[in-house]
């Protein structure tokens, strides 16, 4: 196969990430579209009707999720691609939506010169995959490998909408959302585009980044209790302040992170005051920080070691701590066949490219557990990401969709992909075993 | 004039007390009757009806101020006294209020006994002392004394009303509210009756504070600004992380306040976030903090050292910092003569008494720029205040009342109280220049 001729349609593939753009609320900040809202509604129609357009067999799988179907040579277990195209509140016009539209890319051209794989090639648009008011995220993924529950969907917002009746009033089946159908089936791989949300690729003039790992992400919101007493009134030896203990737990995050080792990251990203008044001694704090590293043991590590630290600060200012992990997301290493494959690839395409771990969770996490998983990183620029200013250039992003399609090439050519995660199960059936109605 | 004779009715006054703290929202915890409010509204006309009962003379002055006169012997310069019935949102029974009822108190025992004074006694309940969502306090004593201006009835609350229509609504003439009838007209004196809302009476067993100051305080509102960023793709490094700022500020304050001389506080009491999102760097915060000091030297050498600490660490954080001075209340040291009248009675009384200043404003703070002015303050429990909790004993508020009686009769018998604040006109009309309908 010359891998030359996959190359994308520079123009094309930019025109179409400017059509999805389009379809964000009017009256929000940058491009928003968040899962579940008429944008969204309206992008998926646009989605399918490009997916057919391609020449793909569009359905939509009882998770929720958009499957577009190239059908292979000799079938058995599909190679995947995608991402998704949601967006969170004021976010941008890349995140995400480069996968997805770079695997439609792919799919035309594999079909415009008359390349056929062995596999079949599945494009996905993942639904739901950013934070979302439910306390989730991943949701199409998590729902079609078998980790979404009936409790994630009895979830609410902060306005006390059930995400299980909201998936409805979109018209999605939650029984469906409850069925593995990606986990009972198997898969030969999986290949994600994204860009980096960080400013590493950028910084050191490289345009391609292998994913080696998604990083392990420990999260907790912390609760101070202390005492909320009159600011003019009592005295500083006399006070149980739950602001000054907040505080010295955001320092006490923040060099945590800068001590650890690799490209750890500490991060509180909320903290909240009651009764927060300008004359009133703080006699609550909330406070949200997280931790994400690839490296499992200082993970551990440090989750020990801020509770003890924590604890010993808030007693030294008289202030009562609770401390709630809401998230504890293993290091998920991306398969190794798959990291070589693909960079042998980006070799042959003669890019530079360096290996490094995401430091944001995405859909191949769950994919990852179910099938050789692997992800290509393309720059941001300046870092930014998840705001109206993130920005890859048309060139950056031709070049993440041409080795998306060499390394799927590449992936295809091999009997079976090495894999420790996923199931061994024979059945070679299709996976598109329902579909959902979507309105 | 047997000071004995005029000790209070322990049971009227608690019975008042409680009569009172009925008038507030039925809905919201502890005793609220916020400024403006219908239970404000109610909880005046009650005042009102007390006053008549007791004798007084009773009409609203320009300001909204209810005023109740027991004419004196010879007329002439009146002798004040009062305090506030408003509360803030979940406040309690006692602040502000102890002062109102204790003054109506006083008159019915001056005339129940036969007691004439030489001077007109006031007793007032100023319009809304507390801190209102129009970026003000004090209303009533404000207004009065000159001190509130056309731009502060412009100002507006969180919803967009406006002050002045805020009050035209409740039945004030906002016209009126800016004529400074009592900063034209000679006042005796005005003495105070409160409770102290700190620890310090109570942690010392004593039953009587004399107030030789009403603090200082240097307010200001802090604005970090730095750059949102993923937080999972964003190295430490490079981060210029709003939130690591602002915690840095709210620990050098205290460090402040910790190593300031005498009773002197610093307290940062509100913290937000932008975004706020636990898988974001934050961008954007805002810190309001304060200083509060009898010691005007060091409350100056506070101001000035804050900016430049704050300045030098966020910049180490690579975060640009813009400081607003809110408030820049400068040391209101009360009368030395009322002092000393006061701590005789107390003495008279055999009441056990210390000096100390009070880390509240007050009503007094604006009255003591127009006549000699002091304060009595009666212990808080558990120092607490602004708060259901907030309480003081049935007998340490009636020991409270006595004093005033005892301390206005010993002013009332100064021929001048030596003032250095107060104006020097001669005329002696009646302060009620006009009268206000309320609704």
């Amino acid at each position: 196969m010359n891998v030359e001729l996959l190359a994308p349609d520079h123009e094309r593939l930019w025109s179409d990430l400017h059509d999805l753009a389009r379809l964000s609320e009017p009256d929000s900040e940058g491009w928003t579209r968040r899962v579940f809202s008429e944008p969204y509604r309206a992008a998926r129609h646009w989605v399918r009707s490009r997916m057919r357009d391609a020449g793909l067999e569009v359905s939509v799988d009882p998770a929720g999720n958009i499957v577009g179907r190239l059908p292979g040579r000799h079938g058995g277990a599909p190679l995947v691609t995608g991402s998704h195209t949601d967006t969170v509140q004021g976010g941008g016009r890349f995140d995400g939506i480069v996968g997805v539209l770079g695997g439609i890319e792919v799919a035309r051209r594999l079909r415009e010169t008359g390349t056929r794989l062995d596999h079949d090639l599945l494009v996905v648009d993942f639904l739901g995959e950013e934070s979302n008011p439910y306390s989730g995220s991943c949701l199409g993924s998590q729902a079609a490998t078998g980790v979404l529950t009936a409790e994630n969907l009895d979830r609410v917002d902060a306005a006390g909408n059930r995400l299980g009746d909201v998936a409805t009033a979109f018209g999605l089946d939650p029984d469906g959302m409850l069925t593995p159908t990606w986990a009972t089936r198997p898969l030969h791989g999986y290949l994600e585009l994204h860009i980096e949300q960080g400013p590493t690729l950028e910084q050191r003039g490289i345009g391609i980044g292998i994913v080696t790992a998604i990083v392990g992400i420990e999260r907790f919101l912390a609760t101070f209790v202390g005492r909320s007493d009159h600011a003019g009134t009592r005295r500083m030896d006399d006070r149980r302040d739950a602001l000054v203990a907040a505080a010295r737990t955001v320092l006490t995050v923040e060099r945590e992170g800068c001590a650890a080792p690799g490209d750890a990251v500490a991060t509180c990203g909320d903290l909240r005051v009651e009764p927060g008044a300008e004359n009133v001694v703080p006699g609550r704090t909330r406070l949200a920080a997280e931790f994400r590293s690839e490296d499992q043991v200082w993970l551990s590590g440090v989750r020990r070691r801020i509770v003890e630290e924590i604890a010993r600060e808030s007693a030294e200012n008289g202030v009562e701590v609770l401390i709630d992990w809401t998230v504890d997301n293993p290091v998920v290493p991306t398969n190794p066949s798959v990291q070589n494959l693909t960079s042998a690839a980006a070799d042959e395409l003669g890019l530079s490219w360096m290996a490094m771990p995401s430091g944001a969770g995405h859909d191949a996490a769950h994919l990852a557990a179910r099938c050789p998983a692997g992800m290509i990183f393309v720059p941001s620029r300046d870092g930014r990401s998840h705001c109206p200013e993130e920005w890859t250039d048309s060139d950056q992003i031709a070049t993440g969709v041409h080795l998306l399609a060499a390394g799927l090439a590449r992936m295809d050519q091999e009997a079976t992909v090495d894999n420790d995660f996923g199931p061994t199960g024979e059945e070679t059936g299709s996976l598109l075993t329902g579909t959902t109605a979507e309105r």
